[in-house]
């Protein structure tokens, strides 16, 4: 698992909140695992969650796999073909994630692992993911929305394409979404473009760049036309100085789709 | 602890539910203890058991305990003098144990450890478990109906008999109860009684079946003459297929009182 | 953490409630730490604490620090200046530490660890310690009445002086409070003072005496100037036997300033 704490800006807090707050976060991860006399592993994962100002939390809904070669089969809590999908988080913006807004499947709905909730272990969630050489497939299925999502991914010369595509009953959830990215020496580069039932679009673009052994910068640019945010685009951009030892210490600036900047600063440790 | 994930399956489902579904479990077992200079181990034993569609799931209620030789003493959610006695679990089938008709003792109440909830930990649940040779007792109270239950076992040339007897203020809280069970050569079995104070009864008969070192049969029929039921009796049967390292291939068939038929199958792995 | 279990005795308890129950608590400590390569201690403190008749209880606040040589910075559920402050807890009466009421700051409100609640967590909490040689300061604030506490204590000769001041809004919260205490030979003793925006004092004054390597017995008296109070006055003994191994078998009696006489016995064991 890991820690992190530091500071949250806001400069559109809710009413009666300070614009800016401490924000913190431990993740206590579960991993159990057997395998059997014929080389199937089978395992669970479950997190312990807690965040700032929380209290008496317990853990999420567990993710149940049996694995074996290339080959895993997931029930419960599920990844989700989009959640799992190469190049939807590119980047990791400052010490908490930030918006997310560069995430390209973001512009509608998918299941997705919940790390504090139940996911799609509420409604029958299933998934089979098949790796083999450069090749990717991941295919999942939950009774939300009668979600069937499925995603494709090929590597090459450092370079990898996704493709994913969702079949389902509600108009806000996403319908598809492909993303292109690749590493240059010290530069890494992601396109993404995704699009909801609603006909609602994201276009994502993100970069990053060693400075050196320990310090990268990482920034975006996204475009949605969602008729509910303020505005159109989103952008933002964050540095990661590695301390040693897994701890970091991180910061980044954004400026969101819904009008408002926030930024954040602090260190994150793993255990 | 261990997980388990697979299907479970029942011909009458609760309104806007599917016949089949995916289940699972995870459960955590949590033992602390130490060892006094004396030779007294004091010990704490809690679990947090997440079932499939939950979330935020901490630990249960704790059952604490002194042991030292053959005797012990146990408080808090304790496991009960009914629930801890040899015959009432005398089979586990399918994957998840599915109704437990099979069970003599459930004919009525008593105080039984929980594994999910606080158990009579809310009730000044106590108890004392004494073993000598080939002879058991167990005495358990709570404040829950006032209850005050005692169970005697005795085990001769692989045979086990056992009785228990409870008192209580609640008519629904089982009476006494009495078991009878053993293994001669692949063949377990074993016959279960008991009586509620509202004077309904309840009459159980397990079998069970090696077919090889690897793969196990149980089976059961049960009658039970609780007006409350739409059927007087109960039936099914199991299959349990080791695939090594702790990890087992399960399911079963059954009939319960209610009418219903239901089903498991999966996967079950210990860690 | 630790375990203990055993009897609890209120001649006033709550209507419905027996005067004698059984109280238990299992506390599970989770410490997770990284250090980095300048040799700062990066860290997270939660806890699962379960009390007597608790289920589903999860993790606490957590709270977050840095450290590094004598300085540490903490963010979250802080210690709070008071309560980690020498000479507010001179004892620890009983198998529970019964009422506390040998605690002088507990006149008023301050900031404190929660094992069970979110603490300053929900509210900005954050702190600093520094200790050099014999020398301690500590520094704490949160946005719960706007709370700036700070405590500075000196050693010498085996004897503690300690004195804090804490500004705040809130009538009920304690102004300031002085303490002064030490060790001769097997006695030990402990005075201290505190005094609330409201204007209500609480004297205190706790000894201990080892009576061998095993044994030992303390005492406190307690006064209290608070209206609300159906006494002035507070006292009590305990005592405590070591059985080796982390378990040892406690007990305590006292008359708090409620009026009621409450008793504990039994055995704690860490782990």
């Amino acid at each position: 698992g890991y820690g992190r704490f530091g500071l949250m800006y806001n400069d559109m807090p809710a009413a009666g909140v300070s614009k800016t707050n401490i924000t913190s976060r431990l993740r206590l991860q579960i991993d159990a695992t057997t395998e059997s006399d014929a080389g199937v592993t089978f395992g669970a994962r479950a997190r312990i969650q807690q965040t700032n100002g929380g209290a008496g939390t317990g853990i999420n809904g567990v993710r149940f796999y049996a694995k074996a070669g290339g080959l895993e089969v997931g029930v419960g809590n599920i990844i989700g073909a989009f959640e799992g999908m190469d190049g939807q988080y590119p980047i990791d913006l400052g010490l908490t994630g930030l918006s997310y807004n560069y995430t390209a499947y973001g512009v509608g709905g998918a299941d997705a692992y919940s790390s504090a909730g139940a996911g799609a272990s509420l409604t029958n969630g299933v998934e089979v993911i098949y790796t083999v050489g450069d090749f990717k497939a991941h295919i999942s299925a939950s009774d939300t929305n009668s979600r069937v999502a499925g995603a494709f991914a090929y590597s090459f010369n450092g370079y990898t394409a996704a493709i994913g595509y969702q079949d389902s009953t509600a108009l806000t959830d996403t319908e598809w979404t492909a993303t292109f990215g690749g590493k240059i020496a010290q530069f890494g580069f992601n396109i993404g473009y995704a699009q909801a039932y609603n006909g609602f679009e994201r276009w994502t673009l993100a970069g990053s760049y060693d400075v050196s052994d320990a310090l990268n910068i990482e920034a975006y640019y996204a475009n949605d036309t969602n008729t509910a945010f303020a505005d159109e685009d989103s952008y933002g951009i964050d540095f990661n100085y590695d301390l040693g030892g897994g701890a970091s210490f991180r910061g980044g600036v954004e400026k969101i789709f819904t009008g408002a900047t926030q930024a954040d600063l602090g260190v994150r440790f793993n255990f």
